[in-house]
């Protein structure tokens, strides 16, 4: 990242140097930042610092933010602990759901005052301190959970932290942050599992017909178990009228299913369709803005350096690609680049590449 | 495609000319295959015609085959009505199911052995022949569906056809099609429609947390209600066990998300997650291989020609990529591409690229 200077002032202490605690240590040391590291694991932590995320943790230390980041089920219990060990500093967390830990500090009687929670929505398959990078945070949303009881200059010594790390501060209190990952992410999360698993006892021929449909809407299917049963019991009540809602639209579908030639079963069926039309089309697009985007299908021979020429050519072309899909090809050697662009281009980029020879479907 | 000779032999008779029955007659024509074509409109017949997909039929027309390409309901009749009009000819269909048209011309007493079902698994989110090209079919499964009565050379027949439109045949009976469409396509439509219908309500500051998951899981939802709803209706009894188990999944996930504290619910919510991990390695890799891959993470600034220039270092490498997704970054200038890669070259490409100075995550 270069010799920038860090907007984050003083100590750092960050507490459990698992993917996201490392992760930021590094992120903060290779701006010079001072941090300390703390886990209940000496090996976990020994490992943290062999990569560079700071030194270990002292009694001398003095650090003006704490940021824990301890698996969903001991959050709240640690923050109390810091807030009581470091009478001095603002205390923050990093874990996926909000209100929770929130609520048990208030009920514990916490120094509440200098607790503000916060949630970084970065992560990777894969866990630990090996797996961390200073990179983790680039170009992500990180939450700040401002509540009634927190500074306003607690949340601007977190917004320096984002974007010391490269991320975006959405500032969004504890339980509307709860609302909002209960139907982005915790919810797909869910269903993504549910349909995969309907793969399971599938012969190898029909798994064999698959597209990228079912890629896509699976693809997430494969997070880790452990994590996720934590992150889900924590938000259970958030999740569950969500999935409930989703549960009556299914009942609908299994009973026009039963019988489609019924007075009403095309409707019933229709209607759901429709209302995946109207909800898919809230999702914003690339940099948060709701941009229409024009997509090109472009043909291209399954060897190397296909697709880069194909990039490249675009690249001369003056165009920026919004987005980028490559589909798979069961069986024949020729892949299938679907290119996102902004409408007023679309049309001249189609001319361009096939007067340059590329076959667009 | 230049000038290939088609393994087709004789005139092909189209009949229906929208996506489908349109692109179908680009292809062979050209390979100058002789393409006569008709359509209940007259406008869209016209309208396919002046594209070049082939000619206007006549009553001298002699096809040694029939593509029938119309709408779902009404493709029995049609095929039906086919074997009747051209007594030499073997005709085939293009529907998304199988087996009911089958066993509506068995039950009229229809000359099936003339008849041969088959389904290329190609489609755009656009309709009509204005939508068609000549590469639609490219690098897909084309599933030719013998039955009983079917002769073997029928089968040799469609899969010339399919070769000659660039498609990869896939044999597969009637009955076993519309088993795995209904596991690899019609239930994750369905689902990702009933995911997304939960976003409708969900306010701003939600949508715009939703990352790649949120955006993979809810794509297809944006599919044409109106031909989805007769496709799920002429495959609903093969659909409904499937949506039916996953219904009964998720009333197991609703009873653990009421109380996740209650004994059993914490392993409830693991078994569907496990299930999920389990379902998801079920999907074939590229070139229908179960191929296993390794992930590069990399960062890259967001303007023109940036991952042009990765792909060609990439190819100048020489490796070759089994999979590509561009990341959104919400509210940032950076973009993450997913580099997936053959495990065995992923290390050097690793290494290679952070010495040319790209940044890994």
């Amino acid at each position: 990242m270069g010799p920038v200077s860090a907007r984050t002032t003083g100590q750092v202490r960050v507490v459990g140097t698992g993917l996201l605690g490392t992760s930021i240590g590094l992120g903060l040391t290779s701006l010079d930042v001072d941090v300390v590291l703390d886990d209940v694991s000496p090996s976990t932590l020994a490992l943290a610092v062999d990569y560079g995320a700071g030194r270990p943790a002292t009694d001398d230390d003095a650090p003006a933010l704490v940021v824990v980041a301890v698996p969903p089920d001991v959050v709240a219990g640690v923050v109390a602990a810091e807030l009581t060990r470091h009478p001095q500093a603002i205390v923050t967390d990093v874990a996926s759901v909000k209100a929770g830990p929130l609520a048990a500090l208030e009920a514990a009687g916490a120094a509440t005052e200098r607790y503000i929670g916060s949630h970084p929505m970065a992560g990777r398959e894969r866990g630990g301190p090996i797996a961390a990078r200073a990179d983790l945070f680039l170009g992500r949303p990180w939450v700040i959970a401002p509540h009634a009881g927190s500074v306003p200059e607690q949340a601007a010594v977190l917004e320096a932290l984002a974007l010391d790390l490269g991320a975006t501060p959405v500032r969004l209190p504890a339980d509307r942050h709860d609302d909002a990952v209960a139907v982005v992410s915790h919810a797909p999360q869910l269903v993504a599992s549910l349909l995969a698993a309907r793969l399971i006892d599938a012969p190898d021929r029909a798994t064999e017909l698959a597209g990228q449909g079912l890629r896509d809407t699976t693809r997430i299917a494969a997070s880790d178990p452990a994590l996720w049963v934590q992150i889900l019991s924590a938000n259970a009540a958030r999740i569950l009228p969500v999935l409930s809602d989703l549960r009556d639209d299914l009942d609908a579908v299994l009973e026009a299913l039963a019988d489609p030639a019924a007075r009403g079963a095309q409707r019933a069926l229709a209607d759901v369709l429709a209302a995946g039309n109207d909800g898919v089309a809230r999702i914003p697009g690339k940099h948060g803005v709701d941009l229409k985007t024009t997509t090109l299908t472009v043909l291209v021979d399954d060897r190397p350096g296909q697709i880069a020429r194909l990039l490249t050519e675009i690249g001369e072309l003056g165009v920026n690609l919004e987005d980028l899909r490559l589909e798979h090809s069961p069986g024949a050697p020729i892949g299938i680049v679907e290119l996102a662009v902004a409408p007023e281009v679309a049309g001249g980029l189609e001319a361009d590449l096939v007067t340059r020879g590329w076959r667009i479907a």
